[in-house]
């Protein structure tokens, strides 16, 4: 039976992205966010979205610059911990026992422990209401080669991210069985 | 050891987006869209983005309304089958034998098969390049009761959704395991 609910942001899943920022300072930070995702092919842009009350927030607003880092399902402790704390009232890179290395690229951080970062440079700004939204032109990636297919792309069975389950639940979760090809299993229904 | 890539629109997992459209004359169509997210708390808003070329950017053009619906894994091949061809050539939803229903509050359908949708008011377009993000406000949600948590939201244990490995592999994946509790297993690093 269908059920009609209140709008809510419910994506399912929704990603972990780790945006790595630097303050005036220098000074690194990180910000969990699950609001954001991949907005246009050419050029490459992703965007994240944040409350004015975050760190990160004004940190973009400074360097016109970000990373976006995923992490894998073993840091799901520190992935976790950064959407706990604000960079306000700590060192989140300190706590959380990670390194921060500056992108060759763009004026923000990079999580060295993690296995893929994209390289972005903030093309857009939006104001949406509790939210603004960064676009970011993805300039550029940062991988461990053990995570890359033959032909140099992150594969998501060696990178093996993190999913986050949304409100329903409110759980972290891995990724599950390869169920087929993408461009490929819906052609039996092609007339 | 680390390698430098060019900047690619490579995010895991990438969701799996149905996005249900009506064209001027009341057909109903689906489109399969990985470029979308999450973009602001409140209001509650989406962005899909999508190509000119495509009868769905039409569509939102027109009827200032789409419809998000999540595919449960069962239903890979006609996901990916709404990915491969137009809705200019064929009617998809009579191809992939899915039900359009129309939604009770925008003038855009719901895949009545799949588990859940949100509805979604268009508010914003912003040109990027080779794709247009369309923001919608999500301004109600219809969900199958028996995947419903006790709280009413859905839960991604029971709506099963496809996720999207992006570029490296092409593949469809199913959700894996729970690991863990959001904002409470990262607690252990506060300090």
């Amino acid at each position: 039976m269908k059920v009609n609910l209140p709008g809510q942001t419910i994506l399912l899943p929704s990603p972990v992205l780790i945006v790595g920022t630097y303050d005036g300072d220098g000074k690194p930070n990180m910000m969990n966010a699950a609001w954001g995702g991949i907005v246009c092919s050419n050029p490459p842009c992703i965007s994240v979205s944040m409350r004015e009350a975050t760190l990160s927030f004004h940190n973009i607003k400074k360097s016109e610059a970000f990373t976006v880092n995923i992490p894998s399902e073993k840091y799901l402790v520190e992935a976790d911990y950064v959407g706990i704390v604000s960079g306000k009232d700590c060192n989140k890179f300190e706590d959380a026992k990670l390194t921060p290395k500056k992108s060759q690229l763009v004026n923000a951080p990079l999580v060295l422990e993690f296995p893929y970062a994209l390289e972005c440079k903030l093309i857009k700004q939006v104001e949406l209401g509790s939210h603004t939204m960064f676009i970011g032109q993805i300039i550029g990636m940062v991988a461990d080669d053990d995570v890359l297919t033959p032909n140099q792309l992150p594969d998501i069975e060696k990178v093996r991210p993190l999913l986050f389950g949304s409100f329903g639940n409110m759980a972290y979760y891995s990724i599950g069985d390869n169920l087929g090809k993408a461009f490929s299993a819906g052609l039996k229904l092609k007339k």
